[in-house]
């Protein structure tokens, strides 16, 4: 177990004494400078982490005991890693490296690469489909909850600078009617193409929905079935052309939570940014797939991102992670990143079976800079618990167009707020006036590239999978399994039969606990 | 001190064995019925909390040990609250309820009677403006941040149901480019009104955005002075009747994040909402501030909900509260609450001005359900933390319009959800497959109202705004300022000279840890 390593010791015997960032002298240029990392298109700033040298070798350690270069390889490759010993689990595959493995240095295993060509066949699909559309639809509604919102919906607000003129995407996820509702009014039904995203076919939220707007659009006298596409998997009760335009195939080795760069994302992200931008996209995830698998282990950003994730987290017993991208376009990636980490590694038992007797996955949250900044920065600055950061930046915006006031441009205000931050947060300040004193030691990251354009894009969004996983791979945890949704969904079938039963004025079935909060109704 | 408190030492000795709600049989029917409150247009339901009659009669103790409800007469009747004593601070005033203090029962005091009227003042000048502009106006953008657009833009949301046809209101807060540039992008300029929002007329990133926006109106060839709006400071740069179209004053007795039912909000929901509409708003935050006065001790809906969390923070040591509204109107309402909550009270000195050696605001995050539930809930049901969750929910849908699927609505879908999961998290399951156990005990509460109307909307933020104070209060913390984003500021502004020599390329002021960071663009 990861708490009996002998890098897990040694980790431990460090943080008795961690470094203080807030002495004086200690946040400096040299350091700075030093501890940083250029490669793949990014810069990884982390002086602002409470580390030493002799931590980051203590990590680099643990990374070698947990073996997370092998277990990389072995998912990439297609080795079945889903599963945990000695109890009935889900024993699959982890491919969605596979979806954009189109590029340079294909993976040659046989599991990955029939993974590779049935993603293709599904690609080419979908650019004879984006073909034969051309500008019949200038709307686009995809259905779907969880991984097949979340994702799909955080890169196409990113990309929103780079969609196609007259196109326009929306999202319907909750059961809420009013969410269905509140969509339909802004969409002309006649010219909207509607996705529906289930790889199961069978999710509650996602098959109510679709029969919302199935009924609005029959209401106005439009034929479903020329407006409905279908992303499901292959027999699904989903996959029937009776009732679809087209149906893209999805696979039980993507899941939900990773599968943005199957056809769960492709589809809307073709038809807003054409199949070509999203290529870009697959491009720059491709890039990241292939840096963590030949990076060293010194050069390995992802991982070195894990590796103090894990340093915070179970060393420095800090809860939570604030994910702060100064960045407008990334408002929602955090929400993305937020599934991601926390139904990956929020887990409970090893993957052998036994509970284990250390923290596993933070609380992610946050929003974007320089807003959080107006917000909740006054509990990460002067609040009585340590949370840790982790910034996003660019040098350049996406639209080109900038304005200087007071001599400088709103980009340099942007990254100079940044700056500050990371500077403000690790040195604190000192201050008679205990209500301006700052304790300081706030450990914080920085994650800097050029520009936000399509293929630095699909690299951040790789970038953060294979952290995601690395820190999987170290606490030796499934990240990519769900069991803890299970209840809730039992739970609510039957109180939704008890709501049935008196629609219906028949005798309720017998469930005390549900009856109980009912009959607040 | 909070810590030396006499019913703090209870609340400790009770939490050494808190009840434990997986237990067989302890959260029952019976308890469902008996922990619940009904007042106010709301339902409480609090028996997923982790406390007994026992740790409840002790926490109205440390309520009135601590004066919450002398608090709130003084805070309501305008006495000077926002300061600590013997160090320099605000004193001030904090009347965000003379806002909305224009209906039944009025304030008596001098000081709120004053602000209440010159709050009616600012209100009829709204109204009159409303009626003058007409139609000529389709869209308003917002410029402000933090308080400024949060609050406002949460409501405006939430309120989406009973927007006006042909009326749309857009923000935009972030100093990035590219999020003017993105709202810039959807609107019609000629058709546009532009709010600006900022107290002391000097926020970098509204200015720059009003900058941003101004060239661009000159460029169309449209003259700002017939678009721009001021709603700051009476007498501050911003207040300009040469500059702007009408000026709508705010005051600093009302913290930016408690502005929302000033002229902050008031401006762009009255828009949106019409004048009606934005008065019903008030309405509903009125009902629930006379609530929390005329309330006697244990009806209070805000102050029980308060003491929970403490119990929750200092007691059971949970480190994040998750706000999960099961409406997706409130999607951003959240984000609203992380800025209320967190900028209130992640503080570290007492108002005494003592460092204070007990837990203060949690990290307040969350997402609409069931979206959640596809997300970040694996965590919460089965993560090693555990995380305290205040759920939100509504009887009836926004927009009437519902749909039966297998004989339930999708509102009934949404509510069973919700009931499902309070049930789940609080008595989790046995399992023999490890992966399969839920350990339960999650504390929650459910806050239960019949339908999102307007009027409900302003109860729920003036819920929240005094729960979030009479923790203030509990705690003996100013809630009211923020010297904690003061010197993100100052290294700012040292950063922005840097960028402004190296544009200029004069010598740049020497910042060596700036320019240790900027060697990296």
């Amino acid at each position: 177990m990861f708490s009996h390593l002998k890098s897990f010791q040694a980790l431990k015997n460090l943080s008795s004494h961690p470094i203080d960032l807030s002495s004086e002298g200690v946040f400096n240029k040299k350091r700075v400078k030093e501890m940083a990392l250029s490669e793949a298109g990014f810069d990884f700033l982390y002086a602002a982490e409470r580390v030493t040298p002799e931590v980051i070798e203590a990590l680099y350690a643990l990374a070698l005991e947990t073996k997370t270069q092998e277990k990389m390889v072995a998912m990439q490759a297609g080795e079945v890693i889903n599963e945990i010993e000695g109890i009935e689990s889900e024993k699959r595959s982890v491919l969605h490296t596979a979806m954009r493995d189109q590029f340079d240095h294909p993976q040659e295993s046989q599991a990955s690469s029939k993974a590779a060509r049935m993603a293709r066949t599904e690609l080419d699909k979908l650019e004879a489909f984006m073909n034969e559309i051309e500008d019949k639809f200038t709307d686009l509604i995809q259905i779907g909850i969880g991984g097949s919102d979340l994702g799909p919906r955080a890169l196409y607000l990113a990309a929103k600078a780079f969609e196609l003129p007259q196109r326009r995407v929306h999202f319907i996820s909750n059961v809420d009617p009013d969410d269905a509702n509140h969509v339909l009014n802004q969409v002309n039904l006649e010219k909207t193409l509607v996705v529906v995203v289930s790889k199961s076919g069978t999710t509650l939220e996602t098959l109510t929905n679709e029969e919302f707007v199935r009924a609005r659009m029959a209401k106005v006298g439009l034929n479903p079935k020329h407006h409905f596409i279908a992303v499901t998997g292959e027999k699904s009760p989903m996959d029937d052309p009776s009732r679809y335009l087209a149906s893209f195939y999805m696979w039980d080795f993507v899941g939900g939570r990773y599968s943005v760069t199957s056809m769960v994302g492709g589809v809307c992200l073709s038809f807003a940014l054409g199949f070509r931008g999203f290529k870009e996209l697959l491009k720059g995830a491709h890039a990241m797939d292939r840096h963590v698998l030949s990076a060293d282990l010194r050069s390995n950003l992802p991982l070195l991102s894990a590796l103090l994730g894990v340093w915070n987290r179970n060393f420095l017993h800090i809860p939570t992670v604030a994910v702060i991208p100064y960045s407008q376009a990334l408002s929602r990636f955090t929400a993305h990143l937020q599934q991601l980490d926390m139904e990956s590694n929020g887990k409970r038992i090893d993957k052998m079976g036994s509970f284990v007797d250390f923290s596993t996955g933070p609380v992610v949250w946050g929003e974007p800079g320089t807003n959080g900044q107006h917000s909740f920065f006054q509990l990460i600055h002067q609040g009585t618990d340590p949370i840790s950061i982790e910034f996003i930046g660019f040098r350049k915006s996406q639209y080109v167009i900038d304005l200087e006031v007071e001599h400088t441009t709103c980009q340099e205000k942007l990254l100079s707020n940044l700056f500050a931050q990371s500077i403000a947060l690790a040195t604190g300040k000192k201050s008679d006036n205990p209500n301006r004193f700052f304790p300081g030691n706030r450990p914080n990251q920085i994650l800097l590239a050029d520009r936000l354009d399509l293929k630095t894009l699909g690299s951040l969004l790789s970038f953060y999978e294979h952290k995601v996983v690395y820190q999987g791979f170290i606490w030796n945890i499934n990240s990519f399994d769900q069991e803890g949704v299970q209840l809730g969904k039992v739970l609510a079938s039957q109180l939704l039969s008890l709501f049935r039963a008196k629609r219906e004025k028949k005798n309720p079935p017998s469930y005390d606990l549900g009856e109980a909060y009912l009959d607040f109704l």
